[in-house]
């Protein structure tokens, strides 16, 4: 697969919406909303055996009849008449089709053999498949949003993260509560059976993407799994990639094989090889979405030793505890950063405070953060690599912007833990300005310990 | 300690303010200003050597003056004039002691000996005290909080979870993040260095106590271990206890001292003891949360069987995976069940889509979630001891109320996970009828597994 032609699945100069239809309730239906919505950059041509016109637009009864070459098709009606849908889009040349229909390969032997002749079909053509029984593709300059049609507003904005799932609800889980953290997207694929292209094709083409700096993915089976690791050895090495292989039970497994009729295979196998390439493993959507806001921070910590500055001493127990739970350590402060903090907050804390790490500033009144917070952070910058702040201040422009600044200085990542209650807190500047921020201490060290093993991980492929 | 007298702490008749202050910066004025907003049911006395008034009520110069007995007395002073106002209080014959300040066990060897000397004095005149270095008490019934006394309106409703911490910073997350998600308390208690009153004193207290159902609490330290166990053994037959102790490294241990003055003691050893006493182990604030959320349900699974209804086939396979991670187990659903469901969903998914758990609901259109919902868990419920439901159908009354019916048919516990994006769902409603909300299938299967633990618990020791 050249992975230059993969963009054409990302940014078609022609779509063919096959199905497209009024009825918002139908897929074919709601894709073309989301093209009008969405400001689809592509050239679009409707094709539907009734023909007419479709808001405004000519609706061609078949693919054959489009006057121009097709960059990408997309399938979107019921099983059973897809396979003559593909055997026309790859007749006319298409030279890629998404197969949004469900019923193939998850549906057992049966649907297997129907999924097998139609991926021959397509090939003997030339043209590449994506699916069957996928929800296609995301990219927001493109304008181009079938992976969650039903909400507008997504696409007016890009990001560097891609993410590809075989399951849709995992695009679109990811992508929503992503969205409502601060992350941004450049492409999102769901992927579906990975009847033809496979996550390797995309690993391999988001690698080489300049639009992409960070890949995740949700996997329920892997192809091509020599492959896969080959590719993700190399481009590791340039990009975080982080997967959630699903799978991990018996009965998952079997839930796996009639959603996308992917075989899990050995969970214990796959997760070694994935660490071997310097894939990160996450479990969940959860911890994906932690990870993927963890590595919004600009730096990665050059060590394991954490320090800890919070408004609360309970607060410090809990971050000393889940630091050092995942193998990071709370840093001691040499004397004489501590007699410079003492220093520091001389006549605010009370003589009888100590500031040892957790540093706890209870005594600071509220307000006074985003003066001493910098200069703490400065002077225990020499004794630590990376800093979990919890605090009361207002999370707010102008902490925000004090605690940004500081981290140019310091140029080690710091990852926060907002006061409650929340309701309402939008952490989006935050995450996208690579402050991570996290509702527990506990999450917020999963993050710092990510980004040490990352950089544990450079420094090994380095030698 | 006699445990009714302890019902005093939260509904004192007669409460004195030692450090009674106009300034909201201070505990004493923050305290005086919670007592009015939330409407305090003591009778309050204000002591401050200045005297005059504050806000309309007279203040005196000592609680020797005041004119009347004292049922709890709060010092909210500097640490090192608050011996002697725990000596006035005790000589006034005040019976209970919070004494907020902070500076005494948790400074070291000679802070401990100050604490120890004014325990001492409290005792001699018989009176008790909580703390020292705590935030004191939230009381809703009573008008009473001084544990978030900058937030109004929390004590405008009742709950029925106790929840008790040495942590100031760990009543304020469990109660504001709490709240958020729909949990209300019954009380509410900061112990600090719990120097005389220990977390062992109030459990005993709790679990009499009427009006509390659920206990939860955060520790440092483990003080009169035996008697704790001894204690806990028979309340966890009644109502589920939950304990987060912290303190499970060598950071962790370090910050509790300099936190509480507390020793930490063996994790492992406290675990087991815990375990074996019925007590539900949480780790960190979030997890403590999730747990209290699923004993809202009014039922325990019997038996580890789920039955998985998702609205998508990647949310079964990361349900399943979930599940049985936690060795809960994915139910078989027998021949004839499936023919039912089959036969329920005719017409309404295609022919070729299986019916087996997790059952993949996708085809079923936006809307008829709330009337086949019910019925699919009626049928699957002959083989399953509880449910997680993942569904795109909007989270509003109408869905809740039929799922709330259901449950009371089947009797069986139903979790539940929201589609995205949340923002703006409040989850309150569900927790409040006993309908556990989590965002992702993983931690609705933590709170399953917890559920089923629960049962099994009670089950072991009836026999």
């Amino acid at each position: 697969m050249n992975s230059a032609s993969l963009d054409l699945v990302f940014n078609p100069r022609t779509l063919a919406l096959i199905g497209a239809s009024e009825n918002e309730f139908k897929s074919g239906g709601m894709f073309l909303k989301s093209f009008v919505d969405c400001g689809l950059k592509s050239k679009l041509f409707l094709v539907n055996p009734k023909g007419g016109r479709i808001r405004g637009l000519q609706v061609y009864p078949s693919v054959l009849d489009v006057p121009e070459e097709i960059d990408l098709a997309i399938i979107a009606i019921p099983a059973s008449a897809a396979p003559n849908a593909v055997e026309d889009c790859a007749k006319k040349g298409a030279r890629f089709i998404v197969v949004h229909s469900a019923g193939f390969g998850e549906m057992g032997a049966e649907g297997k053999k129907m999924e097998e002749r139609m991926m021959q079909t397509a090939r003997r053509e030339g043209s590449r498949v994506i699916g069957p029984n996928c929800m296609g593709i995301f990219c927001p300059e493109a304008g181009f949003n079938t992976v969650v049609p039903y909400i507008g507003g997504l696409t007016e904005e890009s990001g560097d993260i891609a993410h590809v799932a075989q399951s849709g609800w995992a695009c679109e889980h990811v992508m929503l509560m992503g969205y409502e953290r601060g992350l941004r997207f450049s492409k999102v694929l769901s992927i579906g059976n990975q009847s033809d292209l496979t996550f390797v094709d995309f690993l391999q083409y988001l690698g080489s993407d300049p639009k992409t700096n960070i890949i995740s993915a949700y996997l329920e089976g892997v192809k091509r799994g020599r492959d896969l690791i080959d590719v993700a050895k190399k481009i590791s090495r340039k990009k975080p990639i982080i997967i959630w292989k699903a799978g991990r039970t018996e009965a998952g497994t079997k839930a796996i094989t009639s959603h996308t009729g992917s075989l899990a295979g050995d969970h214990t196998i796959h997760e070694a090889a994935f660490k071997q390439a310097g894939v990160i493993s996450a479990q969940g959507v959860e911890e994906l979405l932690d990870l993927l806001i963890a590595f919004r921070s600009p730096y990665l910590p050059k060590g394991n030793k954490v320090g800890i500055i919070v408004g609360a001493g309970g607060a410090g127990v809990a971050a000393a505890d889940a630091c050092e739970n995942l193998g990071l350590k709370v840093a001691n402060l040499p004397e004489e950063a501590q007699l410079e903090l003492k220093d520091l907050l001389r006549g605010v804390i009370p003589p009888f405070s100590g500031v040892s790490n957790p540093v706890d500033t209870i005594w600071l009144p509220l307000g006074q953060g985003p003066s001493i917070h910098p200069q703490m952070i400065e002077i225990m910058s020499r004794a630590v690599d990376a800093f979990m702040i919890f605090s009361y201040e207002p999370y707010g422009e102008s902490y925000l912007s004090v605690l940004e600044k500081t981290r140019e200085k310091v140029r080690k990542p710091i990852v926060c833990v907002p006061p409650h209650p929340t309701k309402g807190l939008d952490t989006t500047p935050w995450t996208k300005r690579g402050l991570p921020v996290y509702p527990t201490p506990k999450r917020a060290a999963k993050a710092l310990s990510a980004l040490a093993q990352r950089h544990d991980f450079l420094q090994k492929v380095k030698r």
